[in-house]
């Protein structure tokens, strides 16, 4: 039984979460994201209870115990995003992702200090994006963010991790995520990583949904991660949730 | 060359869309659908903007060309829905779809009527939905609001007809959509309707999103249509969109 802890259910057809299901993925969690940018924060907040309500309940029936991801993905801000944080703030969520930042700009770095503001207050883990462009750099500015706010360490997984940056977020105390797909991590790599700093900190994902394929990565990463696998394709998912 | 006249490519992953172009579908319809009653309209406005700037970007990367349909599905209606039937009355659209009733309250004939008014001063195409339940009682609604404000009979598919309907639209001059998915039409059922009524009104669909996995239904039909195939599988749906 394993722990996908980056998919995009809503990117999934039937088919390809059966697949899953068939590889040994029994949890998941679904983060939102909005494949254009939206006119309108009421686009977010009705795409929350759909991944809560629809989306759950389609990988339920499946036997997929999925664990919604609420929150501005730094490619979709809406205008007056200031509505979907008070919406953050008003509701309970059991995670908050995709956070994080792509280009650092001023409102993305607003958008993303105003929620995991109120992660913090609620106590709520969050996914945080790095992204594929000056992945080192961002990731500086989203670390730098964190210590700023003085953000838990345990309620973060700083994702997408690489070859690029994974000395940087290695000497914090975050969770780390290694993206296993094409352009991304391949399982050997990530077998190479967990090998040098050890399973206590990774958590593995596919990151599936929309465009990408490889729904299968967190198994295949598993059968060749052998006694390692347990820990950085399961438990330390449920650790990070706290399930 | 096939065309699959009422799909939702939105609950349809990569390797799905993939397998349907390798049936030989290379023209579809995707239909606008919300799978949950949505609190804004505001969420369907930016749904019809996805529809038609990624969704039809992710088939045509895989040779499909999409032709999205916009409107409140009778299911997902939000409150003031007239906030997006004026958007739809201010827009540029090539189909609008799935329009239709499900129950017959007041609230979905306001819907279905304000948007077709719509379309017939636009001249759009409108793909009908008819419900499971009470099919035959809520056809003749449909089929009656139709003629109350003399819709343009080549401008509507009166879509998901099966045994218990079938009559009702025949008399009239509506095209007709024949659904092939388990608990709607099989594909032999489609052969023996066209066989007994001519192959000149039918559309043949799937149905494909969210649950649906008879991804090649068109194709599968078109196989046994024989000589007829080309016609309800393919140039009916050009001659209703006018493409």
């Amino acid at each position: 039984m394993f722990f996908d802890s980056h998919v995009h259910t809503e990117g999934l057809g039937i088919s390809e979460l059966k697949k899953m299901k068939e590889s040994g993925i029994e949890k998941v969690c679904s983060l939102s994201f909005y494949p254009i940018k939206p006119y309108f924060p009421q686009t977010l907040i009705d795409g929350f209870r759909k991944l809560e309500e629809f989306e759950s309940r389609r990988c339920e029936i499946l036997g997929i115990q999925m664990f919604p991801g609420v929150g501005i993905h730094p490619r979709c801000i809406p205008p007056n995003y200031m509505t979907v944080v008070e919406h953050l703030e008003a509701g309970e969520w059991v995670l908050f992702g995709e956070l994080g930042i792509e280009k650092a700009n001023e409102e993305e770095r607003e958008v993303f200090v105003s929620q995991i503001r109120v992660a913090m207050k609620k106590d709520i883990p969050c996914v945080i994006h790095t992204p594929r462009e000056n992945k080192r750099i961002i990731t500086s500015k989203i670390l730098e963010i964190l210590e700023n706010i003085s953000f838990p360490p345990e309620l973060a997984v700083v994702d997408h991790v690489n070859f690029e940056n994974l000395d940087l977020v290695f000497e914090k105390n975050y969770w780390i995520g290694l993206t296993v797909q094409s352009g991304k991590l391949s399982p050997q790599e990530v077998v190479k990583i967990v090998k040098e700093y050890g399973s206590d900190r990774f958590l593995v994902n596919s990151d599936s949904g929309y465009r990408n394929e490889f729904l299968n990565a967190v198994a295949e990463t598993a059968k060749i991660l052998e006694n390692e696998a347990k820990k950085v394709c399961l438990r330390n998912a449920e650790r990070f949730l706290g399930v």
